[in-house]
């Protein structure tokens, strides 16, 4: 069981690669045999269809851009102050744009999910509870600002990222800078509560 | 040449169509040929390789998402006040929302940009004339903010965009409620000036 789950990051490691390399037109569950240097219907055997391999690399990347557990403990004992808040919004940005083919595969995948309802309905459940997980973790840790700012951070960081990882629009960045005046605006006039 | 133009644009509106059904992988100049019923090369007449048609794609995509004559007037001749420039930004992602298959097509072309350089150079010249269209009309009709909140405003519509349009993080929406509060907090916090 413990070597399946194994394989299965492997393969859709694999599957995050041929993403990134070709876009959704070049993943097929071949060109992930080929990548992952398995023999040819591995891929199908762990992913029996194209929405369940696409769904599998949505959850791999939520996975791999998991803050460290440093970062997670120095958050709670840290007092929840906007500083902190940014530190934190800081090192998500940091680390997802050292990894940009992450990001990059799971804008692919929403794009895809559009034209695709199965993969869509996995997509979802995804990024519900990796957002959920996010809104309990800022609340809990009492930092400045409740669901709402959750949900506005969650989108100007996404757009940040789109323009920090693909063409810019305006091409002047400080990706620090931004996100502390995101962070600044949107959370700056709540206050921090006592940690839950 | 006038009938050129009108040719071009067709063409264009039929890729647009094509990348909204197909996704980036579906888009081949046969697939245009036939979308817009043409004679089969009649694409490749015009745009002579991939990434001038991708290009000419995101072109096309601001030409039709281009805010209405009276929208612009109105904007112009009232005060600018946060509430105005609310009121724009909400018009927009009414508009935007209203034909999904622009904006989608629009991620679509800054992904395969990121594979694609020669596309990219074409669509980063579309994307920087669009902003600074949009933050010099900000400016001259003296709306809160200046460019650095012009900027950040870009990322969050687009984050939220990206939101309503694919698979969502969390499902709950108000957009013009959403747009408000971004408005309120990334604007709120400065002066309306005299228009230029």
């Amino acid at each position: 069981m413990a070597q399946n789950l194994a394989r299965r990051e492997e393969l859709a490691d694999a599957g995050l690669r041929v993403l990134a390399a070709q876009g959704a037109r070049g993943l097929t569950h071949r060109a992930v045999d080929r990548e992952a240097r398995v023999p040819q219907g591995t891929t199908s055997n762990y992913f029996g269809s194209r929405d369940a391999l696409l769904g599998a690399l949505g959850s791999r990347i939520f996975e791999r851009l998991a803050p460290a557990p440093e970062v997670l403990g120095s958050v709670g004992r840290l007092p929840p102050t906007l500083e902190q808040a940014t530190a934190y919004l800081q090192d998500i940005v940091a680390r997802t744009t050292r990894h940009p083919e992450l990001t990059l595969a799971l804008f692919e995948l929403r794009l895809e999910a559009v034209r695709r309802p199965a993969l869509a309905e996995i997509l979802r459940a995804t990024l519900e509870r990796n957002y959920t997980l996010d809104t309990e973790f800022h609340l809990q840790a009492g930092l400045p600002g409740g669901a709402q700012e959750v949900a506005l951070l969650h989108y100007a960081v996404d757009g940040l990222l789109l323009d920090l990882l693909t063409v810019s629009v305006n091409g002047r960045h400080d990706p620090p800078g931004m996100v502390r005046e995101l962070a600044n605006r949107i959370l700056g006039a709540s206050r921090s509560r006592p940690p839950a």
